[in-house]
């Protein structure tokens, strides 16, 4: 079988090693020049990445080439692309599936990476595009009778969080009338709050589950449902399932139509699939969601460039590897100074902590050191007036990953004290990547800042669906290179099992009301549910 | 001078970094018992910390008993509440403040820790109160005549967080008809998004700046009034000053009311000022906000408990401090099984960040060691589809607290299955705290948890005005606690100043158009701005 290497076992690790003893002082002016950064930048799909802030320099960047020769990332990723079947354990018992959800995006070339899937994916969009044809021209229309307005979205983790935050990013792009909400968590008052006030005459409900099975999103469905009988209305006129092929919930009997998703694409990568072109196809119209896709296949294709210096995400998971697994940061903040993307970071920690989150190689070892870091972060100018105080002069070390746009997506800007907000807010962004690194002596102990706290900043024009659907693909390509380079499997999530078996006990023993001289009994009882 | 000590100065200090060597195996059912779990609870107001899935014991109890004697963390506190200089470093120049966001709360007593804020806090709440009467019997209306149905808060950091966390967690008890909007981001976008649909001949405006100098909030104030006059309406007759007294803000001409907030509350700490109360009474009314305010008051009076057992904020402060600084977890996720909490967390983040994120002594002396964590988290279940992977499998070591409620908000619940969805919630919590100290062996290598990731549940009976009071001074004694702990001055915020001075550079050679020759110049221009 194929073995991979990981980048520890590569000879270039030890040299990044004996790197990351001696790194570039960026506090001296001499070091960090005008001509840096200029130098340090790497231009991809719709995005360019400023790295003269990242503690390299010309060797450690051949060293970051030699690693990815040697682990053959990129060939990883073009056999991903290809159906290679890499979400398994060598040697295990495991999912055994390919990795395929950069299949159903590549639907602009006569030569798909993956044909058989490009054509399943291709099925569902022209099934969605004549969907929403009949929403529009009003032949489609709510069980008594109304135009659809609202789209409720029912789904939880990878078919919430990438959805959302997609449909928050993209708002200022919608059809007029048209708002989605979504519904996720078991908690019963997510509905409740979302439910009251909807006119549910005119809604649509998207049940999205791949398995047909998944707790919260049924339980959540039989609320939505209540609601709709409630309102004189028939369920099976206003639900729609995004599903497996004849998963439970593949029913007409209960569902206006269904839209299908395939095992070869990981619930956290699905939001090109159905899981978000079914939602966003209704906020934003077909035609943005094919831009969107574009932008996603843009990306897709620029990371089987072979030059680490030219491929933005393999670029990105080198620079955040480095952070981690060499200079030590436990943690990465992922700050975009764009109110719309303040979801954005949500999706990225599910995507990439569940994705390698992991102990184990791909080979059934257990791993040496570390894989994956916490990813979190909320967007600037917010998060300046909150935790940056620790990113300045805290004694956590934090890898910052800042994103901006040089213009809004609205146009609804005025010149306040000689600039726009958004020159303001390009300039803060700039000066807090400047800040963290330059840093300030001051005699006065407690206005030192040390400097030398490194970070990128990747820059885009204007946050449209073409630069999101390329801005997500980017960090799934990041984050399947750095399962790569880690040598772990990061597209299953065994991880999240023991807590559902024994979520399931605990409700057993809610049900027969009997409380077991047991853990489970006391610690029921001390929560005062028994 | 008073002089405080750092816990690591005190005799305590080294037996516990000998504990931290030998701990308690969770995963040993002989250890993790009913009893245990039955054992470690401690009962505070409106809440009980579950805290079996500690790694702790007796003996470790009782050095923290002796940690917070010998450091005097209580004494501290108390005197923090009746009005110490605590805002300060000695020896150089500093904030030299008050710290007294309790004062403003502790209003239900003949005899206040601080009376005479107290008494100031008083004046705000009766202004409130009757402004809230006008605005109610319709006395009180827009320069269109129209009454008023809807508020936008305009703030940021301190002026944001914390309202909108409190107004998300308590939706569910709002007046009919009324709803808050916020507005932060000095992206223009963010207003934009924010400002369009509503109807602002019925919309009032709190604009929440203690300085009234504060750069995005003021930008954002003046897109607001543009599009009030825009409308036909006179800004003057909907807007609302939330600023100190004597601002540049604090101006009849330009608002119709200021409410005053005064130097010895910071930003962060400022939710049950009229920071939060303005918001809050317009969206709930007046009494709910006196609720909010006994819970945080009931908590405070709970922190001068002397027995670290007893003592909820206090113990809470010493686990974290626990596990932070001896079992060296660099971060803290708290996830609380509540969706209307879903924004709680991001309040934290600020509020803990920002407070302990130091690198400097009280005495002006550099930091032996560390300072506070990393904060971070989203609401159960939906991080259990997300980023739980991790948490159970990862190699990240992450401090855990979670936040449990018996009841729901709405009460609108079905039984599905044989379990209503807030049973499931419940029994979600409960097994992700069982799960990662428990662990679970397996054949399959990557079907094993390692177990002993210890954790802590803070369970409540329902999210109410009055708990959610509580909760949140529940963690600004927790933050206060641990920066004595750590013999930081959580109350001053020196790391921000940088960003802003570079800021204001990059801004001024916006406005000049030119490209210098300078780091600032190539760093524009390499963002495509010059």
């Amino acid at each position: 079988m194929q073995q991979w290497k990981a980048i520890r076992e590569c000879r270039a690790y030890t040299e990044l090693q004996r790197c990351a003893e001696n790194l570039p002082d960026l506090t001296d002016t001499a070091v960090l020049t005008s001509e840096r950064i200029a130098h340090y930048v790497c231009t991809g799909p719709e995005f360019q990445l400023l790295y003269g802030c990242q503690h390299i320099n010309e060797e450690i960047l051949d060293h970051f080439q030699e690693i990815a020769d040697e682990s053959r990332l990129v060939e990883q990723f073009r056999q991903m692309r290809r159906g290679a079947v890499l979400n398994k354990i060598e040697g295990y018992p495991s999912e055994e599936r390919q990795v395929l959800h950069t299949s159903c995006r590549d639907i602009f070339s006569t030569q798909p990476a993956s044909p058989t899937q490009t054509e399943q994916g291709k099925v569902e969009l022209q099934k969605l595009k004549e969907f929403l044809q009949e929403v529009e021209n009003g032949t489609l229309r709510g069980s008594s009778g109304e135009t659809f307005t609202t789209l409720v979205h029912v789904g939880i983790g990878g078919s919430d969080l990438g959805p959302r935050s997609i449909y928050e990013a993209l708002r200022a792009y919608r059809i007029g009338g048209r708002t989605v909400h979504f519904i996720a968590n078991v908690d019963p008052d997510d509905a409740a709050d979302v439910l009251q006030g909807l006119d549910l005459s005119r809604t649509l409900v998207a049940v999205v589950s791949k398995s047909g099975t998944t707790l919260e999103t049924l339980s959540n469905e039989t609320l939505v449902r209540q609601a709709l009988k409630d309102a004189g209305l028939d369920p099976a006129a206003h639900c729609l399932a995004v599903t497996g092929e004849s998963s439970p919930m593949d029913n007409p009997e209960h569902y206006l139509r269904s839209f299908y998703m395939y095992d070869y694409i990981g619930g956290r990568f699905s939001s090109t699939s159905v899981v978000g072109t079914v939602m966003l196809g209704f906020a934003l119209g077909y035609s943005r969601v094919e831009s969107f896709l574009k932008g996603a296949v843009r990306m897709d294709e620029a990371a089987e460039e072979g030059d680490v210096r030219k491929n933005l995400p393999l670029l990105l998971a080198l620079l955040g590897v480095w952070n981690h697994t060499l200079l030590q940061k436990p943690t990465v903040a992922v700050l975009p100074y764009s109110q719309a993307l303040h979801r954005f970071t949500a999706h990225l920690q599910q995507c990439d902590m569940e994705s390698n989150g992991k102990s184990v190689q791909r080979n059934g070892e257990p791993l040496q050191g570390q894989s994956g870091p916490v990813v979190w972060g909320e967007p600037g100018t917010n998060g300046q007036h909150a935790f940056y105080q620790l990113l300045h002069q805290g004694t956590e070390e934090v890898a910052v990953e800042f994103i901006g746009f040089r213009r809004s997506q609205y146009g609804r800007d005025m010149v306040i004290r000689e600039t726009t907000s958004q020159q303001k807010l390009v300039a803060n962004l700039l000066a807090q990547s400047l800040a963290l690194v330059s840093g300030k002596d001051d005699e006065n102990p407690n206005k030192r800042f040390a400097g030398n706290r490194s970070n990128s900043v990747l820059m885009g024009d204007c946050l449209t669906p073409e630069s999101m659907g390329a801005l997500l693909a980017l960090y799934e390509a990041k984050i399947v290179f750095q399962g790569f380079c880690w040598n772990v499997n990061s597209f299953d999530q065994e991880g999240v099992q023991l807590g559902k078996v024994l979520a399931g006990q605990f409700l057993s023993a809610m049900v027969e009301k009997k409380v077991e001289n047991s853990v489970t009994g006391a610690f029921l009882q001390s929560a005062g549910i028994a």
